[in-house]
């Protein structure tokens, strides 16, 4: 694989790279680490990457990449960069012929993100997103229970993903800390709480239940002083169907680390799983005894199963549920380079989810900006 | 102390009684505990009352205790009948001079309440209300943290009260096992989940913070087939000052038991309490490790100590926490009927609170029928 | 009911107390609350006893009850002096035709208890031991679990007691805190922490297992500095048929509270309960999901639901399982005052589980005393 | 590198490969995969491995590569075969010049053990013994408050390491499912189940203490029909210097996982670390709150902190923590390739970890051959 972005000190990047190495079946051959041609170079260094393939910028390295034979160029690229560029290397590499992995969200806005879908349809290549949450067995196995009527009619989703780093800001004390394109409009687009991890706890819930919202009614807040873009957002939905719904996200709720949690209520059962605690998945009934239903073990569906790498009791985490998106797209990106058939219904998101991610994010400020009126998603 | 309802079967008389047991200092001698006389017998034969102070009406109690001479007659009176009566009791016992300890909610609907305070204002007489959760020592230890400032400036406020146990009337499983009193709005008022127990999350979390809502967009909903009262609602909350808040309470959370939990975001720190584990209370900070503060412990404050029975690690729970406030109303109580100067700022919720609380429901159901529009807390 | 000991101040004593109050079912109405006359009276009056029936002596009090009418007098005392104590105390009020309620540990040492055993015998009386852990309905739902073979053979018992209240003696930082009766050898008898708390573990154990010791290994040890006797003790266990265990006990293990735990594994499932969480019960399967059981609901077994007091969720502890023993021993108290037959199988620990407590205590010692050699069981 | 054994389906081989690569710093080149050549070759392939450098045997690989020219041969061996194979396989490739990581057991045999250490000595090579679970961040922060004496004096130390995987075995329900070398003496050595985790268990201890076993008094058990080694233990030990510790292992402990936790009380603090749930390190007090450590935060030591790749709330776990074995391996194995220094104390654990290893699998066995009597520690 090529990367663009994720040079030296970033840290989407590492992940990434990560994710790709874990399982010994995707190389990092070429890249274009920083706007900075210097600074790729030094990063492709620390890579160990042969300094030919090692480029000043994505357009120099699509055009690089190009010229090589089949077989030794990319297979695909993996976007890093922040999200005002994602639409243009996206494009630029769709066009060239290569296939995408692109971080979340897909673009800066719904716009970009409507134009990339017709690329990504017109290119034919495979295009993932690292809404990476999903990459969790234990995502797997609720996904399946949900999907297979376990839990009956759903009745309610409760999605919460606080986070505190950014508190330090509300006094002044994290100054320089967070980086400037989570909060400087035109890097990260119209929001920043809502646009950075609302979207994966609005992702998570849709790829376990398959509920569509039908409105909401969002209060986005921006608590540090002279932010012109939210650091906590709250959303009440409602589902297509009669379900409800409470999202909430924050960025300076104290103490809170990366503590995304979903509960879903059916009518039969319910289930909650914990981001920080990915290996256990909760079931609860009104009329038996809880259950605790563990990864690596023999009773988890099929899915969950084939995306765990170790047994019961050695638990697997973050890097491992994002290799989990990496591996699902990389088995469809060797079909397409190979020039077979695509895999049916891979288990990865797609242009798909990022659209309805950024129109999550434009539906939410649109209502804020209404004082919080309820407001139909938009599309 | 003399009590109205709770006769044989009642839920929540029983634990009015345990309360009051527990430490041998107030003792059950007369009551009215069924509006069916003979059933009032019966349980006050259970309760092994002299059967000459065992009425067949609340009217009857008054009238008879208040002949007997001053040390014999009761010293207060518990009313744990439905919610549509509060308001008729508490006013009759009042005014024939005693003093009064209801259960929640304080009155079928705001006017009511309204008028009630009036009445206990009037009286002179001590008038607790049970929110019982106050009663916890690590509640009184949050307050204490809250009001002396160690969380900062809070920014936040989630409280969820997520309970499961009508849930199987969705597909009529439950039937006839949902006592009708708490889904007939001629007795239980406009709302059912929201009064029931969305009022005790209220008043939980101004117990702590002191914060008080300056408006609300509330969603409730009736999932189960021909309730006309909300069996779930979520709540979005403005407080005066900046601070937001998320509120919900349900009925049909699957599996859900009594899960009354609240978190409160500050600049400095923020906090988590769980019903369910009562004996513990968590701190969290964005830079140092987090803390559990324990009940029983040196380090707690005075009121979580003085609100103590047993050692740390000899867990208490629900009833010594209900206890807790009968034997704070108990204090003033026995001050008035001694004639002595009340305790300053006595530690149990008032006819205050209440109208709150009350405030609070017709707030929600205005909203809500409104369509879930922005709207102005009432008073 | 009457109360030996338990003046002012003492811990066990208002334990007992509460337990006794909670349900409204069992009135103290007598005393010899301490062995200076003054404080027993002081304590008499905190109780509101009628102060010709608080005595200074347990001897008067046997007398001076004795002499009641039948139907005045107590049905049986509560006896909660020191470890030294029980056996003259009990001895006398059971020859005096009085049921007992006493505190544990049994007696002063084996002989002493082997001597009780003798005279309950022959009394004909109730005599209840407050091996109070037993009282919690998940344990008793453990116990049906376990005796209905539903963990299957059982392997392998790990039963941990570690409190850590006294590690500051180390440095002799909680000089005088810790009271003389724990560690005084004429007292406390041979043992301070396997006698006070290790013979509740070992009762909890046996009583959901019902399995018997062969033979222990124990490492009794005295950290604290000028101590006689031991303040934790680590000891392996072979049981009769085969299983082994391991029961440890400490009273220096920092931070921990009253960490009471059990885990049993058996061939078809395994348990765990922790006495600090005592509401769930934890099942374990190798090759399906774990349950959660709760206390309160509709599944659990008929003990643990005649012996709960409030819904689920609504979470009991310490004290609600310490009246569990007290009204367990009272049907059977009221049946012999009452010249009825007494319940089968009683639900509260006798002078059976005293004995063998007494055995287990003096077991240990010797086994610890010979170099930790593994020790057949005592009777 | 290169690896001996872990060919197809073989699980730890698989886990020393994810290990490795996590970082892209480590890349696999060659190998004898598999005592049988085919399967070696087809396991060269899964990994895109030059067919020249897939050997038939580790004698071949090890001639092999050293006749390749210094800068393209492997820098080192990890070995991943049968226990009983280890010395005779790192003996060849230390021998031959090559730097080895070694899976537990170091060997077969303590003899074998001493045997080769001399050898490791002499070659003047790095080994590495891949104890993994010293690798997991949280407890190198375990080991600094530690060794830094935050917990003061330690006085106790108890090791659980609980597995219930071949519990269906006693019933005969997993017949084959266990592979023959856990259980076959002439593979697995003189222990199955002390040998396989109790040793990590040890070694954690170990790691994070320093303190030293002096004697031991060891009951292992095989509770499955036919087993001729243990798939049980529990043992009790006594420190140099008068701590006393618990260290149990088991695999028939039905429905536990890999659940290895370890409690360490000090006179001033003591800590708890659970394995399957490893991110966080809790600190308990007699005197003040708990403390919840986190990994990725600020406050933890240097070594939690540069053995760390994402960031707080972004859980790690088990192979992450496996990777910080290896880097840490490499980056002496780097020095010792470049013929630079060494680094000093390097932190991963080397032969004399092994030594230890094998000489507690010693102690304990010959502890229970004589019937569980205390036995002095083998060194």
């Amino acid at each position: 694989m090529g990367m663009v972005g994720g040079g030296r000190g970033a840290f989407i990047g590492a992940v990434h790279r990560m994710a790709a190495n874990l399982d010994g079946k995707i190389e990092l051959v070429a890249g274009a680490f920083s706007s900075d041609p210097k600074k790729s170079k030094l990063s492709g260094k620390d890579f160990f990457l042969n300094p030919s393939r090692v480029y000043g910028s994505y357009q120099e390295m699509a055009k690089g990449e190009s010229e090589l034979p089949v077989g030794e160029r990319i297979d695909f690229v993996s976007i890093v960069v922040q999200n005002h560029l994602h639409h243009a290397v996206a494009k630029h590499f769709l066009e060239a012929g290569f296939n995408v992995i692109c971080d979340k969200p897909l673009a800066y806005d719904l716009k970009e993100a409507r134009n990339l879908r017709r690329i990504v349809k017109k290119s034919g290549k495979v295009f993932a997103l690292t809404h990476n949450y999903t990459g969790y067995p234990m995502v797997k196995e609720a996904r399946d229970l949900a999907r297979k009527g376990k839990l009956g009619r759903i009745l309610k989703v409760v999605t919460e993903y606080p986070q505190g780093y950014a508190v330090g800001d509300i006094d002044n004390k994290n100054d320089g800390k967070i980086a400037s394109w989570r909060t400087d409009p035109k890097i990260a687009g119209i929001s920043n709480c809502i646009g950075d991890i609302g979207t994966h706890a609005e992702n998570l819930g849709a790829y376990i239940t398959g509920l569509e919202i039908e409105e909401m009614c969002a209060e986005l807040t921006a608590f540090i002083p002279g932010r012109k873009l939210d650091d906590d957002g709250n959303i009440l939905i409602r589902y297509k169907g009669g379900a409800k719904g409470l999202l909430y996200a924050s960025q300076i709720s104290n103490g809170d680390e990366n503590n995304l949690n979903i509960r879903i209520y059916g009518t039969k059962a319910s289930l909650e799983w914990h981001q920080e605690d990915p290996n256990e998945l909760i079931i609860k009934f009104h009329d038996k005894p809880r259950q605790i239903l563990r990864r690596g073990n023999g009773y988890v569906c099929n899915s969950a199963k084939t995306n765990t790498r170790t047994p019961f009791g050695h638990p697997e985490a973050f890097i491992e549920a994002f290799a989990n998106v990496y591996m699902a797209a990389a088995r469809s990106i060797a079909a397409e380079v190979a020039g077979k058939k695509l895999p049916e219904n891979p288990d990865f998101p797609t242009v798909e989810d990022g659209i309805r991610g950024m129109a999550f994010i434009a539906t939410a400020v649109k209502s804020s900006n209404s004082k919080a009126k309820w407001t139909k998603m938009l599309k």
